[in-house]
């Protein structure tokens, strides 16, 4: 077990109706006037926007909007809610939506009180000496963004899709209600799953020895995921279940999960590479990266592909390699039954431009990189080819 | 799945030589003038208190010492705290030792800035309206105190063993080195061990359902606990055992084991008057009631402690009844192997007072109460009966 510092100071306010306390949340943080993050006119037509402005008004907090964030989530609406926030001395920031929303929120949350260009924290060009406080309404379990100091943004110049981590961008209070996610689709709903599932993925594969107590959640967590995402898939409407997914979402992403090891991070780095490109969902994504990179893994080093196969999946397999060959198969099996692609055709990208996702991969990420194994472009080559 | 707010902020510091860093983050929180609290000489001799009185020398904050907490933590140290504080315009707290210390701190930390007895807030007459910062050198995995906004003092007029919690009592960090718990005696090793199982079961046995997250982590951390447990039996001085029980008794205790349910609390509640009567180790005495209390359950409500019985000690039996007393007897036989007691005889009480018991569990907390169960005085009588 390797040294850690580990904190997640976020209050989880989670349960039925909890939208409507926003405003005496807000207070208690010490928000003045806030700048309302969120996406599309769902939030609105569902009167979820409206909910929260009468809280935040209720609290007589002023409340500036800014709206259409999109999935992969972009920088020039983060230039666009740093320019809102300066204009109008807004002191704190609530993201009212999913993972997107919530990232672009951080973004501009460490970039309004900075002097260059918020992107330099993502090129590590600069480190944030601040950030305003971030809240967030959560609409989408997936990104886990809700109780992380982790976001996203893709540069529109160059399609770069870069992340950022930092303890001063761990929300505040993330408000939970599992009735906003009903409606979710399933497609939506299923890309959150394997999202929430790789989260854990990223930080269980690892070299690290004897981190039983870590494992052991991971493993409790993600098999809680994966029973839950099959009954969604015959009930969606069912409440627990939705809590259910909705909170593994959080733990998946608190950083639980990876104390006391080395994670990874590959996968999600691949598929970055294939979302620039392709502006394909993040979680259908994955559902196509992770079979693929467990796979090569078991060519290299099937221990701990083996140990998910059997404590996750139940696989009875005593030799390694089988096990965890038996255990991918699992794997690919349980996103195909809740309606994720698992190969590059399936996730509608009929013509993959392989060697220029291996160029930017590497341009970002150096040479080899990678926790579990150490990867070269032949490597990640070779992991793209098998989602073919 | 019921509504729930849940907030874990301490920043645990993991690892080796971590105490080296008290200074510099007492500093980071604010510390200018601190109350240093810890138990016997052995910490002294140790040269850890030395080694936490140089780092925060280094950093230039003031220390003033109070010594000589023992386990079962009484009033009588908390009100000498309390005026250590006051005589020094103290203004932080810091815990070097186990739970008795870190409650101590913490009874202290809420009593210091209140105009009347800190006893009030046991008593349910007051509740704190703010309290110093505390923060632990934790040499003990056992309590979970050093994540918890929990304490326990034992009132020596009239041997009222209470607990208090509040937010305001979460420690800011909490310093946590497994090198330290080295030299701790198999029998101390094991005692931690039972209280942090029983600090999960507690929040495991319950009515609610479809809590399908909350309930595999648990069961994932129970395993975990058992297997490491039962590796330091004959590996005392594994550090990455040591490590892996020490953050297991952290995690057992932050609440993460209870959000979206009820939770119960009735063993520790038994097994309080069991210590405020005779003294015992508090682990030990866990270790005496939970396997009585399971029995009485399963005759009452198997459902749960059979879904205990398969998960964590992969009990096959398909009955629910038979699984569960399947489950009871492969606990006791874990708590066997590990040197922990399971009846009042084993635990050198030979003729326990269980009228008395009776009268006082009830007197404390009504009749009838619990969570799993209701339990009149007729049941807990019968619970205390089994532990013959």
């Amino acid at each position: 077990m390797e040294n850690f510092s580990f904190c997640s100071p976020t209050q989880f306010v989670f349960g039925r109706d909890t939208e409507n306390r926003v405003g005496d949340l807000a207070l208690r943080h010490g928000a003045k006037r806030v700048l309302m993050v969120y996406g599309g006119g769902s939030a609105v037509r569902s009167g979820l926007v409206g909910r929260v402005e009468a809280s935040l008004k209720a609290a007589d907090i002023q409340c500036v909007t800014l709206s259409g964030i999109q999935p992969n989530p972009i920088d020039t609406k983060v230039r666009e809610g740093i320019d809102l926030v300066r204009q109008n001395s807004l002191d704190f920031i609530i993201a009212v939506g999913g993972g997107s929303v919530v990232d672009t929120a951080k973004a501009i949350a460490m970039g309004a009180p900075y002097d260059g260009d918020f992107w330099d924290f993502f090129a590590g060009k600069a480190k944030p000496a601040s950030a305003l406080p971030v809240a967030v309404v959560l609409t989408i379990p997936a990104a886990g963004s809700e109780g992380s100091g982790d976001t996203v943004i893709t540069n529109t110049n160059g399609l770069l899709k870069l992340g950022f981590g930092s303890q001063l961008l761990r929300p505040r209070f993330s408000v939970m209600n599992p009735d906003l996610t009903m409606t979710l689709p399933a497609y939506q709903t299923s890309c959150g799953v394997v999202d929430m599932l790789a989260h854990i993925m990223e930080r269980y594969f690892t070299n690290t020895q004897n981190v039983e107590v870590t494992d052991r959640i991971a493993e409790g967590l993600m098999v809680s995921i994966v029973n839950t995402a099959l009954k969604l898939v015959s009930q969606p409407n069912d409440y627990d279940a939705r809590a259910n997914i909705m909170w593994a979402g959080t733990v998946a992403h608190t950083g639980l999960c990876g104390v006391g090891r080395e994670e990874d991070w590959v996968s999600h780095n691949m598929e970055h590479e294939i979302s620039a490109l392709y502006d394909v969902a993040h979680g259908a994504g994955l559902a196509v990266v992770f079979p693929a990179w467990m796979t090569y893994a078991t060519s290299k080093n099937p221990t701990k592909i083996a140990q998910f196969a059997r404590r996750v999946f139940a696989v009875a397999e005593a030799d390694d390699t089988k096990a965890a060959q038996q255990g991918i198969a699992a794997l690919k099996e349980f996103y195909g039954k809740i309606g994720m692609p698992t190969t590059f055709a399936q996730l509608g990208v009929e013509k993959p431009d392989i060697d220029q996702m291996v160029e930017k991969l590497h341009r970002t990420n150096g040479s080899p990189f990678g926790g579990y194994m150490k990867l070269t472009p032949t490597d990640t080559k070779a992991i793209y080819e098998l989602m073919k």
